[in-house]
């Protein structure tokens, strides 16, 4: 059974939103990732979110982009954490997308993480699992490790390099 | 049978709201006042709007603040036109119920007015019903008309007056 | 006669209005789509507002840019429906558009969509003649219909392929 | 004959452009305040626009607040200068007036100045009559001097009363 | 064991982070309030966060304004979730604290909710409890109830009294 | 001797501003470019500012982009009118350079145009200019029929060819 | 003789400014407190600023609003530390005056502040004195202390009252 | 000993801050540029932040971008100079960058530059230690004078090419 649903309204927030999946297969986080539009399909969108429990999710993550109301209508059914990605748009840059998704009102929370922040969706979902599965908190304190490792390398090549060959070789 | 129906997510908006619901009874179009939230009582809302135009509905005009679902979701069930006022909010002026109304995906379109717009959320309204409706066409010429008098008497009373006694007889 | 009249200040509106007329074909809606300046040719523009019931116009859809006054200034005229399209703008994104479409005072509204919005516009066109025309609603249901479908054919196909075989086939 | 039309569309802006009046009357240009609405009364306001060279208008001091097209109406218009001051507004602070104002298109410019910045709109209008009218030149010298004098005088108070008697005694 | 921790930078958040606290005692969850801040006492702050697990803290809610680092750092030391409140500021209206708390980089996420949220921040709190404990999760249900039933009482007073009855009754 | 003063910061704004240039080469009306930095050379600005008048500037044209402070030190010190340009940023789209420059305090009149209007600045020099040159005034008076022309030529083309045809062409 | 040089270009900007002052006498460094305004009076000002390294200033503090060039003015001429402090504005909230200060040219740094932030612009003068003054270094170390143990001071009341009787205490 | 340490929390931050170091270089000011993040090794960090004093350093100049924490946690450890330089981002251009540095709390300054400013940055580290460095502050006079002579040359450059040519020779 997936503990976690990956839910966006289009596929053009794909390359965004499968990053969440990569890093859920990273931490061994079972998921299911569905394309569900609730402008588009109401009714589908609905049975999805009310069964969403039944399912077994324990966390819903939803991206969407411009008036991004798929976040905060998963909050009104599924009675457990949702995670809100605000898509970046042409126009507004996201800003759209973050002020419907982060603005919800008193009673409804979506958790939501930076514009286009399907990496941290992901890990904060994983977090919120790890509260009670003491697994997945020593693979968080791996993953800390290992970015704080990959900063450490990354300032140790500086060093030698200096920065102009550090830029060379990047490029 | 209502022609209209208004729509707002909290008594909050009320005061607000209540303009539209004068310029409607101004032009005698029957309409319906509903408190109705689409987070906080989303199979409500579902039944709401899935029965709209059975109950003869022939525009939804839907307040909402801040991260302002509710004008969208109308739209993604109702037919027929959907008209949305976002709410002035305190910490971004409205911007966040703006672009959470306005920017809606292609294929569900929400009419959107000013920020606190009310009145010219009900206008809109009318002149929607106006298109198949020579009564309410003539109601808002002679609108037009009066709107139109009213700027020529204070201009007159401009003239007359000065503007420092114009001013003080304004207060 | 034309029910819909589509005006764009501007020849570089074009590539976003042609989408509000290519909605308006799908539906089998007459319309009228004219380059006319409210700016540069101000006495044409009246012509054009003033004319326009007598023409047969139910709606109009104008789109304009930075200073967006076309769809305002066809509100102050014509008494029957102005859907206002505010196009994107390289220095401000649209928010200047935006604001000089949506923001209009009490007494002249103007319907806007989102930022390059034009299939929104058109469908909303189409509601508005829906109103009072049974054939278009059963179209407005049936467009509903396939959106319905185009969606749930992508999932269908992210369930089929994966996320990484389906943006393969994508791109 | 007045050489400066001042006009806004609505009353509310009366108490900001009474201090463009006052300029002009302080710097002994004649002008004509008028209340016209190009949204409410367009044709009122075309007949406006299109005399004004003939009336003797050198120079257009506009106000308006949110979806401002009265500026940039009147500079399609009046083929002489044209001066807008946004209004400051409740939701938007101002900025949707501005943007109304400020980003007319290729053509047709407005002069704009700060969000209720009434008294520069006047002294800019005082400017450019003063491009031809050595009196006012020297009159605008002066205005140069006396607001020296303002500051200078202002600072030596701070410097002989300290800064918390200084404001102690503006209180 | 307190199961959840209230942080805040300063004690002018206390009206709005006492809200927080509020709900977690409603549902019966433990909690410790604590004031503390990241820029003034940094080694206190990095005990408090390095302790927080052996403390048995599974969720950190941390409130902050203008330049809000406290829950960012909190989300880089603490593994478990941490979630953001931006307070709202005088001259920027909480966008500063908005953008300091969500545009959090990859790595480290903050579930941020809306400016001055902290019921929706406690209320998420619990939810991410809810997901190992049933009994938070029929609470949660049964707020959810609670909330459908306040709206549905408001409409029913709406009906019964009309809009201007109700708007008296309310003042 | 050149009448108009045409300014920049730095030679980056000089593709903007030669638009100024070349509507005043239009016009007939002389001008003197130059490049002059406020803040790089503040004493060779100081020079430029106040010998402007014995040049026989009657108005300055000031580009600047940022923190433009350009156009304001000239207006602080030139008594005739000072037209400014904002140019477009990166990173904040030129609204950094917008308020630097419309934002201006009593006393000291910035006439602001739209960001990177080099057109407008250009015209609403012509445009002072003109209410003391009636020849200008009828070169501007055929400057708005040769832009009402090329509206209509275009208009009758999309009418003539189709918007298919039309887009074609242009491209 | 003054070491630090406080400037304003209004009195309406002296309460927020003599906050700068008061931090400077609290750390004994001399400062000397002068309006000056760069726009009305730019002799006055030019003269200001090429004599302050003579005067013995070793950092210009620099508050302004709106189109707030008095800062950037300041570091074109002055070849020490310039501090700006952009004044709070009540339409756009600051944001004009900050953008206006902060977003500086290359060659012209001023060291920028939060809105309306004197406390932290005197604080950043004695930091930048401190490089090569250890008493004011001690002196700073022991500031650090004090903030912190105001905190620590404020947390233990808060764990002693109770957050109910804390706001109450304060109230 | 190094005099400045440069600091930045992710390698893609180098192109822009290597700038700083090229400044710095020139001015011959020792620096140390080490690439650390306070969110993914907190702890370094605070090692990093402990130690500047006692390694010599006399400023810090900490470039981030999105929720920018790394200078003021700098700022909130190191008691001298913290020059902080927002990042320019995708999405929102750099305001979330720019905010999270500037809007710091009373008590903790950051001097901020420019989005992107590093030259503007070391500028700003080399005028702090001028202060008490004769030999810098002549540097810096030196500096001013060529950036004079560089817009100097390119003014001569126009006036003796004209715009067009001007154009040509640098493209």
């Amino acid at each position: 059974m997936s503990k976690v649903g990956i839910v966006m309204g289009s596929d053009s927030d794909l390359p965004v939103m499968k990053k969440a999946a990569g890093i859920l297969e990273e931490f061994g986080v079972d998921y299911e990732m569905t394309i569900i539009s609730a402008h588009r399909e109401p009714d589908v969108f609905f049975d999805y979110a009310r069964t969403a429990v039944d399912k077994g999710f324990k966390v819903i993550i939803a991206g969407a982009g411009m008036a991004a109301h798929l976040p905060g209508m998963c909050a009104a059914i599924f009675p457990l954490p949702v995670i809100g990605i605000p898509m970046h748009t042409k126009s507004l840059g996201g800003k759209d997308s973050l002020y419907s998704i982060v603005q919800m009102p008193s009673g409804i929370p979506v958790a939501t993480v930076a514009i286009d922040g399907a990496v941290n969706a992901a890990l904060l979902a994983v977090k919120m699992l790890a509260i009670s599965d003491e697994g997945l908190l020593a693979k968080l304190q791996a993953y800390q490790e290992k970015m704080k490792t990959d900063v450490a390398n990354k300032d140790a090549k500086l060093q030698e390099l200096g920065y102009e060959a550090y830029l060379q070789a990047k490029s």
